[in-house]
């Protein structure tokens, strides 16, 4: 066996570990009975262990030094194995077992801090964690820009620094554009009613297959959070249900459908090495968010979904018109979670400033409250009422990502980028979504995007499928051309 | 850390990777989108690998040699270490392999073949399967009894000349007794017409509370196969549904509840190491029948269900009595798991027969079908109609699994001696599972059997349970008794 033989065999069954814990994770979330929570904590502390032991074994090191690619799949495996195993190094067992820790404690302590909106109970264990991050970023960046250590572990190559030059230049223009909406005379009504919950799981199945999903190798259920899980012959979505809110449900699933198809397209002979699974946080979103937005809440397909709802739902009391404004209707709110196209992105920018700061040692977590809240009035022009639906709406901090949230909004502007592309390569994909087919900018995500996993960079994966390097212009445009005109009266 | 801390250590990481398989497994079952299928398989195969690995790590031998235990349970795991490990060094890693590559196929070949009703396509394979046992048989014995080495693996402490003995008592008495129902004047009604699925389930749970299984430790999910899964917090059945047998969904569940609850009532500080399982198939078979047919089809709980299955599906147009003797009908019939509690056990006899006949290389594999069905004439008085009905009817030895038959009937032996007890110790138990309560019986034996798990060996946990050595009598003498006044007639 050579040297890269040996490697990739160690990290092939690295790899099914990690598969396993996935799937442990999705049936935790779905399945596993309440009484199991603790002993199925201990497995995945056991399991996370190996994991990390065969991370960081030695002979890795060996392997890295001696072996050859003979190709760019190899040299991409090297790059990802090297990466994580130097990152891994230098992590001290010690910080890793604080981390893992204070994180499992504070999650509980941010839950009921949220219940009871009591923001200084959470500061301490908030403040520890800061700490423990801090050291953290220290050690992975040697001496570089510490956010940038903690960012790169989910978006690899970007800095704090580019980001931050990207939303400067989103901010004004997306404080003016949520201001324009909001003030328009002629404002989309919002959905009322209750809808039968058993349909629209019905109606969000269609939904996932119409958008590529294969449910032979995924199935659907239900979930407090919904999210996507897996790789390869086995992608696994959740989603949720609201009698009074049933776009929660059908626009949740198309979102993890995103995630799913890109985990389901990547080429099948990366399994179980590092190129089997998305290459980034961004570029993941990126996928789940074009898929979501550009695609299912454009005017064409939304126009589709109106005859689907009646169907389902019965009349809804308006026309395609009013309800493609209802689907993408602006509200002042407070929860990004909840929030639309064009203001989730002002939630991410608040976050990423405040979380960077942080890091940086500029802004003290006790101080986070107020920080939060004049950064939030700043932006949107209201206080919040409350930390439950300020600072503390996020599980996010308490349970150590520091470096995640940006990437959401990275991933916005990818799907500005690609959506750009694919309206460029397809001139007639309206008529396909007028009928409910989003297949031909689907398939062309597949082949531009999702097939090469890991093979390249983040940025390289955009700047190919695009023909250019990826800024913030396309996704501005569009949401100036679209909401522009959805509140144009 | 001690020598014993150490491999204390070691095992328990074993034993969490063996959870995790069987929470795979499960998964597989239940959930698992249908084209997962290989790359399960690929998962399950490096996870195997990595517990064979820790099986057979070398340091388990150092440890073994320095540890001492300090208390019954310390030497308890000892001494199931000991044995695993010595079991699994004794079998050669190419030997090990082949037996896995081979009955992978054999178990495809032996559903090709059950339902094309041909032994002869069978044949070749199960020859090869049957050789490999032999030269793994040989390896474990250590010149000893072959058939006794595989045997060892599901019944430690078991050998096929004592299990001879038992079972040699246990046929004449069996045969004159189904003689007897079978020509009895007066014949039990089979049950008649077609019952809801859903309400099979629901009433299904009812009895699986009733038994005593734990749903907040649990879950119930359809399956092709009733099966019971987990140890500790998260044991998991399954069941299955025909409209037109509502017993078998029914009794699978008590079945499995009886495996479950085993699982569910060990001493939670036994987990995650060698006692945290049930001790052996026969003591794990005992609870699981004893739970079936000497609780839930006995006459004052069947009055209790009968009542309940009016509930569900309306008037039976039988009263208590004939309700009684329909649940427990004979009928001349074919298959194993379809049969009744008398029969059940000559179906089993006639394979440990021939399964031992086949190790010691007296029956050679090419001629089980002319043996099966002589067997079989022998003791039913008529022949199969066909293979599928016959000699290939069961998966068992197509996936290599010898010695696992017996264990069947010596759990019913088991269940007999501690049925006896229980009815020893509570004298009004009738009156308890004529409420549909058969609490006072599975308290005890949660407190006399399930609760030691792996702590004793498996004749010593029925030993003490009941006060004496077990045997066959008590069986033979409640199936004469109880079958002998259905069929008085």
């Amino acid at each position: 066996m050579t040297p890269y033989e040996a490697l990739m065999d160690h990290q092939r069954e690295t790899e099914v570990l990690g598969q396993i814990a996935g799937r442990l994770g999705w049936d935790q979330e779905t399945m596993m009975p309440r009484g199991a929570a603790e002993q199925r904590g201990e497995e995945l502390g056991v399991l996370e262990g190996m994991l990390h032991a065969r991370r960081t074994d030695p002979r890795i090191g060996d392997w890295l030094e001696k072996a050859d690619a003979s190709d760019p799949a190899g040299e991409a495996n090297l790059r990802h194995i090297r990466r994580s195993f130097e990152r891994a190094a230098r992590v001290p067992a010690r910080l890793a077992q604080a981390l893992a820790r204070e994180t499992s404690v504070a999650q509980g302590k941010w839950a009921e801090a949220r219940e009871a909106d009591d923001f200084a109970a959470f500061a301490p264990i908030l403040t520890r964690i800061v700490e423990l991050k801090r050291e953290e970023a220290a050690a992975l960046s040697g001496g570089g820009d510490p956010y940038d250590a903690l960012l790169d572990d989910y978006e690899p190559g970007a800095t704090g620094d580019t980001l931050s030059a990207m939303f400067d230049a989103l901010r004004p223009r997306l404080i003016a554009l949520r201001d324009r909406c909001l003030g328009a005379t002629r404002q989309p009504a919002a959905l009322d009613g209750t809808f039968d919950t058993e349909r629209q799981l019905l109606l969000s199945r269609k939904l996932a297959v119409a958008f590529g999903y294969d449910l032979d190798r995924g199935r659907i259920d239900r979930a407090v959070h919904p999210f996507s899980s897996g790789s390869g012959m086995d992608v696994r979505i959740t989603t949720r249900t609201d009698p009074a809110d049933p776009f929660n449900c059908l626009y949740s699933t198309i979102h993890e459908v995103g995630h799913a198809c890109y985990e389901q397209n990547i080429d099948p002979a990366y399994l179980f090495t590092p190129l089997g699974q998305g290459v980034s946080m961004g570029v993941h979103e990126s996928q789940s968010r074009l898929y979501e937005n550009q695609l299912g809440r454009c005017s064409a397909f939304t126009g589709w979904l109106h005859g689907q709802m009646a169907d389902q739902f019965g009349d809804l009391g308006m026309d395609r018109d009013a309800f493609y404004g209802t689907v993408n209707r602006l509200h002042k709110g407070f929860i990004r979670t909840e929030s639309d196209e064009v203001q989730y992105n002002l939630h991410v920018l608040l976050r990423f400033d405040l979380e960077r700061r942080m890091i940086s040692g500029d802004l003290a977590p006790r101080d986070l409250e107020d920080a939060w809240n004049a950064r939030f009035e700043d932006d949107f022009g209201y206080l919040p009422p409350s930390a439950s639906k300020g600072c503390l709406q996020d599980v996010h901090w308490s349970v150590g990502l520091f470096g995640y949230f940006p990437t959401y909004t990275l991933g916005n502007v990818y799907a500005g980028c690609l959506n750009a592309a694919i309206r460029d390569a397809i001139p007639d994909l309206d008529d396909h979504l007028a009928q409910g087919d989003p297949t031909p900018a689907t398939n062309w995500l597949r082949d531009h995007v999702q097939v090469y996993g890991g093979l390249y960079r983040p940025r390289e994966v955009i700047a190919r499928a695009t023909g250019s390097e990826p800024d913030e212009g396309p996704l501005l445009d569009y949401l100036e051309a679209k909401f522009g005109a959805i509140y144009a009266g």
